[in-house]
């Protein structure tokens, strides 16, 4: 059968097994909100810190979460990995350990540029495929009770960075260079250029 | 009573009958996502198309709809309003009326960049508040087949510049500068800061 519509995300993964793996609800979501539906595989490898730079870092981790997921699945599934790491002036900050460090994150963060790295990885036919995007996210300045009104949310609980931009901590964002939805978890646009090298 | 906790918008508005004077479920959706759940009463106020700029014909437009539907409210409501203003060129795109004038808005948009306006206008014990936004949307270099695509999705149909940002549209959108949420139609970073000029 000659497919005659092979753009868009949902055309071009239309006949494909994608697996996503990754346990973060935004990819999901994200992924869905593109009309395609992922089998959800996280994956257990353990995250590299390697001293890298947070790209290398970011593709790195990307490819051990694809890789370990991708070798209990037949080889015609595209799996799919993904790693988001939040940067401020060189330093990582993963998710909080607690509501001191979560604290600590978001006064380092207030009236400050930051960066967010999303290294993506698919496997298909065993051969691997690798991207990535970069994008600038700027914190309006915070005053103590915000900060301390935001912990009460509970929302960076489970957050790089200690905020959700998709959530409460939308209002504290004044500003972002690059693609949004990297800093959800997922760069789309990245994520569909790297399907039409693979499938188109 | 004294309240303590006087950031975040959730907090701001707990005690405060919110009025959406909008249809959009756009805006509807990242209210409810601020923690605020608003009574929605659509006005009925024809837009205006005045030669003004595009700031300024935003802020008139969200005005008037927020001034026709706060004259049949409560004085202690806060009345919303919002217009959202797609331009290329300094040429406004409207809602597509038919698949041709959509695919022509697309071809348009392809490979550019294009500003995105809202206007905010709050109205709260008969005093008038407004703001604005703007950012700048890159769009991918798109292919005939990609906008015959993307026209199937029927995604377009009731969207200023023929294309939604929350959706398919998403993969077709390689950059942002400004404001994420303003693109999709609320400014919420700005409605905080208005929120808390009006309450705090």
């Amino acid at each position: 059968m000659c497919l005659t519509v092979i753009y868009m995300l949902h055309n071009l993964l239309e006949n494909i097994k994608v697996v996503l793996a990754s346990a973060s609800p935004r990819r999901l979501e994200l992924i869905k909100m593109m009309g395609v539906t992922p089998l959800v595989v996280p994956s257990l490898a353990p995250e590299q810190d390697n001293g890298k730079t947070p790209r290398l870092k970011a593709l790195q981790n990307a490819q051990s979460k694809a890789t370990s997921v991708a070798q209990n699945m037949d080889e015609d599934c595209l799996v799919v990995g993904a790693d988001t790491l939040v940067v401020l002036d060189n330093m990582v900050l993963g998710k909080p350990k607690d509501n001191q460090q979560a604290a600590e994150y978001l006064r380092m963060l207030s009236g400050k540029d930051h960066l967010v790295y999303t290294g993506l990885c698919a496997i298909h036919h065993q051969r691997i495929y690798k991207t990535w995007e970069k994008s600038n996210v700027r914190f309006a300045p915070l005053s103590d009770d915000e900060i301390q009104s935001y912990l009460l949310t509970n929302e960076h609980i489970d957050k790089a960075g200690a905020y959700g931009i998709q959530g409460y901590g939308a209002q504290f964002i004044s500003n972002i260079r690059g693609c949004y939805f990297n800093v959800m978890g997922f760069p789309i646009h990245k994520f569909y250029r790297l399907c039409l090298q693979i499938l188109a």
